[in-house]
């Protein structure tokens, strides 16, 4: 599990937690407590969609690990990302070619959580994200998992592009989604394998798309550009599954 | 298009309006106008994240189609559901197979806009969703659909299982996405095909499983029990595109 629970107490550490933007999974305010410091806590949790119970002394006395709550007691989540050295090591534990989903700047939350739900079914050892402009391990993120935030490893990286050279190094091919590529069923999505997807409004950046092996487009016969991203990154890491499993 | 823009005007018609779930696209209210109708109107545009816009009295009086528009305009979308027949006449006059998608209670709007946005760009004709304890064609769906809902037709019926029964005497096949089935790629889903999906969190209720012809599973490795409904849609809905596209 790379989840740890943390007790934040009292007035001013709990409103910093929101403030930093922390990912406060459950707020404990004293049942009855009105006063200014407790409403601007309670007006942050309904922002970020807390789950708030109100409940009287002597439950938060007996919750407390220091003694000194103030009346409000938050448990804050702490959802450690890994390194891609654990990725590749988790794959070679297991036996398998590594097979690593790359997110080229996901800014949805809902989007990023699915990607995570549908790495931990598609059997993928990790998925690694940059460190700016891209959506990180928040509350919303996790609940959008279902859970596999838990399982599934989550890497966070300064430059994509630079993290792509050390791991083709390491024996990696990878395969970006792209238009203007070759439609995926007709590739070989075997081996040691990275899935990048891109950003749900650029798609992948040229950069990065310069360093793949491979452009592999979902065959489209609509009206519209693209498909959701979650949705994009689902049916191209099952078709590496299928690919896989050798079935023709 | 199945997209019609209808202008709302006054005080009582765009509250009702609010208030009986219409689509608002956009809400125009008088500059410096506060007073408690007003407030509410805003109030409740705020809610549904209707985007808002204060202009002038001369920039709504250009606006207003009779005239009276007491200091508040909304534009309402109305999208309009298909008939199942125009589904399958979509499908007849592209000289296509039918393949329609099934939603046994989708609920959350993002999961049916994402949907709708494959279904598109899979080349399905046409979505059919249940009257009762699903999501409707609101703001949010046309918004995640990007797009897609002006293109590909989505009917509302009252009993999903009838409406199945219907299908099959016009030679329709129904498959399943549910645990415990037979893997996708083992199954042949070419020909005129209903894709079924099921909720998000009870999956494909019992009566309209005991009418699928197929039920297939998506092979799952991960530590979690299932994919996002619209990422398993995706999946899905691309093994019978690759299948209908002859590639092995």
């Amino acid at each position: 599990m790379r989840y740890e629970k943390l007790t934040i107490e009292g007035r001013n550490a709990v409103i910093e937690a929101f403030r930093a933007g922390k990912t406060i999974d459950k707020l404990f305010v004293l049942d009855g407590c009105q006063d200014g410091p407790v409403r601007s806590i309670i007006r942050e949790a309904k922002k970020k969609d807390t789950i708030i119970q109100f409940v009287s002394k002597e439950r938060l006395d007996q919750i407390s690990e220091t003694g000194k709550h103030q009346g409000v007691i938050a448990y804050a989540a702490a959802y450690q990302y890994a390194s891609v050295e654990e990725i590749l090591k988790s794959a070679e534990e297991k036996g398998e070619d590594p097979f690593l989903i790359l997110l080229d700047g996901i800014e949805d939350p809902h989007n990023l959580g699915a990607i995570i739900r549908t790495a931990n079914l598609a059997g993928a050892h990790g998925i690694i994200i940059p460190k700016h402009r891209a959506a990180g391990l928040t509350a919303t993120v996790a609940k959008t998992s279902a859970g596999a935030l838990n399982y599934t490893p989550v890497a966070k990286v300064t430059n994509i592009g630079k993290t792509m050279e050390e791991l083709k190094e390491k024996g990696l091919w990878f395969v970006c989604a792209d238009m203007g590529g070759e439609t995926m069923y007709r590739l070989n999505l075997t081996g040691p394998i990275g899935l990048v997807i891109g950003s749900e409004g650029d798609g992948v950046s040229r950069l990065v798309r310069e360093k793949c092996d491979f452009i592999a487009s979902i065959p489209m016969k609509g009206d519209i550009d693209s498909l959701n991203a979650s949705v994009a990154a689902g049916i191209l890491a099952y078709e590496i599954v299928r690919q896989r499993m050798n079935i023709k």
